[in-house]
């Protein structure tokens, strides 16, 4: 059996009670690790599951999914994902080649980013098409992902901003070069780049956003402010996602005020 | 310290560790059972809790709010949400009311469908905006879920429709009708219903549907067909989901060849 384990946002406490009973199971654990970043060293999930996990980088995955289902066919085998089971095209890609192979595969399911962003105070009801936001270079800003924030606020919808990851990211010398993740004030300057490319008075200087930073995790911080703001802001170490509201009714300004003493909605 | 502890799509393994911690921790334990429909009997959860599980209707928990909250400043409260810890508009309620009251409150993040749903093999990222679809009666067929799904569809984007529960409904003698929970037949034919009533040409008999049943549980179905064999077809027990797909990739379509043998998408 092929398990697909979501293990959740913060440490190795958030694995579900079946999901541990799989990993306990299992002859081999890998864990993807270029989604997303753990918040915990990897050895306190080794030391919960009394056995080895194998990080597994991008190549690992996607270049050896076959025989990481081959492996599955006569022995449990988890893939650890962080968040939810599913959450990247990889995940899924693992699901239909098992199928493919007539190899079992159960995905046991986990807390996303995707819906624990509702700490925020914002319905999930009225959020649109999530998107990605990736790192600016010096030959590649697309711009893309500004047209769907606008898109999604014309019809009155949230926007949730899911910031680059990059991990293992090849050097000129066939090296790896340091980690990097983007951080609210990075996304901030980017969305207001743009913005002031387009002057389409859209988004500007002025509308609010919600900086997000370590979500589900005991040094969670959620930080409304204008997005001149927080383009200087430093929310800290990784995990950062940002959402940019759209509608905002009453009951939610409220709810900003006596959470966080914030009133700058317009 | 007040628990907003997600419990997860199935079982009572579906709990976290961290969750399972917070609720042995706990002095009293509420379940709140009425924005969805747990697929274990409640004693399940009391045996691994070790404890007892008071049931919680709209009312209790509504109402309720301030005392639960003020029970939370002496000990450890725990309430259980089925799903992800802040899938309604209640548990913001709660962990505003334990701010404003200067309560501790910790979220204890669950899966949810809003994220489960990619185990139909459609990206998230490609969702737009979630409806839910209310039950139809004679006097009241509201019609923006269908607005809004072809809003969707226009961008070409997925729609995840949730269907409607109905839990302790008043009846006219002041008791309570039967649960009902809305099926992918029903949704099917409701949508239907206002497609051929707007006659817009969006949706039609032959639109694709991925109906979902039990998502995350050892019985859950995914059956993608069009709406009009959706509107015949019985998917069994509680809850199902349903799902308009926007643009399909070649990709998605040979997922849906391979996982399902279906190759109706046009």
């Amino acid at each position: 059996m092929l398990y697909l384990v979501g293990i959740g946002l913060d440490s190795e406490k958030d694995i579900t009670l079946k999901g541990l009973e799989a990993v306990r199971s299992s002859e081999k654990i890998y864990l993807e690790e270029y989604t997303s970043q753990l918040s915990v060293p990897v050895s306190q999930l080794e030391q919960l599951y009394g056995k080895e996990v194998v990080r597994a980088d991008r190549e690992t995955i996607q270049d050896r999914k076959g025989t990481i289902v081959e492996e599955a066919r006569s022995g449990n085998i988890s893939v650890l994902v962080i968040g939810d089971a599913l959450s990247a095209t990889t995940h899924v890609d693992l699901l239909q080649t098992a199928k493919e192979r007539q190899v079992g595969c159960t995905v046991i399911h986990n807390a996303s980013i995707m819906t624990a962003v509702s700490v925020c105070g914002l319905p999930l009801y009225n959020y649109g098409q999530t998107v990605s936001i990736p790192f600016f270079t010096e030959k590649w800003m697309p711009e893309s992902f500004y047209d769907r924030i606008v898109a999604n606020k014309q019809r009155g919808l949230h926007t949730l901003c899911l910031l680059d990851i990059k991990v293992k990211e090849r050097d000129e010398d066939g090296g790896y070069r340091p980690s990097r993740f983007m951080s609210v004030s990075d996304a901030a300057r980017q969305i207001l780049f743009v913005a002031q490319k387009r002057k389409d008075g859209a988004i500007e200087d002025s509308t609010v956003g919600v900086g997000l930073a370590r979500i589900g995790t005991q040094t969670e911080a959620i930080h409304p402010a204008t997005l001149a703001q927080l383009a200087e802001t430093d929310l800290g170490a990784p995990l950062h996602s940002l959402v940019i509201p759209g509608s905002v009714t009453v009951y939610e300004k409220e709810f900003y005020e006596k959470m966080f003493s914030f009133s700058q909605f317009t």
